[in-house]
């Protein structure tokens, strides 16, 4: 979430952890680094180069990054000082969403064909990601779940929940 | 990709299906305006309510999204004008984004305990995704998968992926 709607997510924040998810994250610009990040790229310098994006705003999203948990920065050289920035175990489990995100632009935002694609970082064999229920091991249709409230709801969203119908749980 | 850096988007786009999904998608209110149709809203006054946007913010969204082919828009009543907005396929492809979101934010963005929860919309039972590999069916570690290139790779990724030593397709 860019700093002009920070007020606004204050509100959401207590409501939902999607909203809380993507104001951790950021904008746009820390999807695209924690990418370079999963793909090998670590120095300042590299990821400047990787992204053509304004120094200003690259040295504020890796530090607003490193304030949420998901990297951490280390200075590898001392004069002059050159840093680099290393996934963290918070920031690794943020990787599924940028490979789920690849999967929607492969079919939907790649009219010259596939240019982008998981494989093995060993075997380079390609590895297609599906999403299943853990229980079920059935590939999930995201038409047919909805967003229930849990045991940690605060009362702002109970009460969103029960105007809108939605149960505050999961049923037992 | 919020306005001011669209400009850089323009050199990515040809580069990555992380960059293209995120370039149409657009900034985090999209996500939460996608988040709010798939939980059953639709009419513009209710999504204005829900997510406390300033209204210029939500049209211009909504209106980029339609373009984008995520959504429909249908005047429902004439007299005033009202309109409502609808997931199309391509729209109802993106939400496992959203889920996947969620996933992260119970487990890092969640301090005081868990307030949402996928849930089958008819039974209302929890439903925990996992992803998993389609062709082994295992659990995908993304720590061990990195992005290739495919066959439809633009010289200037084929450049960059050699530079850095990135296969520039997936092994047979």
């Amino acid at each position: 979430m860019n700093e002009k709607n920070n007020a606004l997510c204050e509100k959401h924040r207590d409501m939902c952890s999607i909203s809380r998810s993507i104001d951790k994250i950021g904008d746009s610009w820390s999807l695209l680094i924690l990418r370079d990040l999963s793909n090998g790229l670590s120095k300042y310098e590299e990821l400047k180069n990787s992204l053509e994006i304004p120094p200003a705003t690259l040295s504020k999203r890796l530090s607003a990054l490193v304030g949420e948990g998901l990297l951490t920065k280390e200075i590898y050289q001392d004069n002059p000082p050159r840093a680099k920035y290393v996934l963290t175990d918070i920031g690794k489990d943020f990787l599924p969403v940028l490979a789920i995100i690849m999967m929607w632009g492969n079919k939907h935002a790649s009219p010259n064909g596939i240019d982008t694609q998981l494989v093995d970082s060993k075997t380079h064999k390609k590895v297609v990601p599906i999403i299943v229920d853990r229980e079920t091991g059935k590939e999930i249709d995201f038409t047919k779940i909805i967003y229930a409230g849990g045991p940690a709801n605060s009362p702002g969203k109970i009460k969103r929940l029960k105007e809108r119908g939605i149960p505050l749980n999961a049923a037992k």
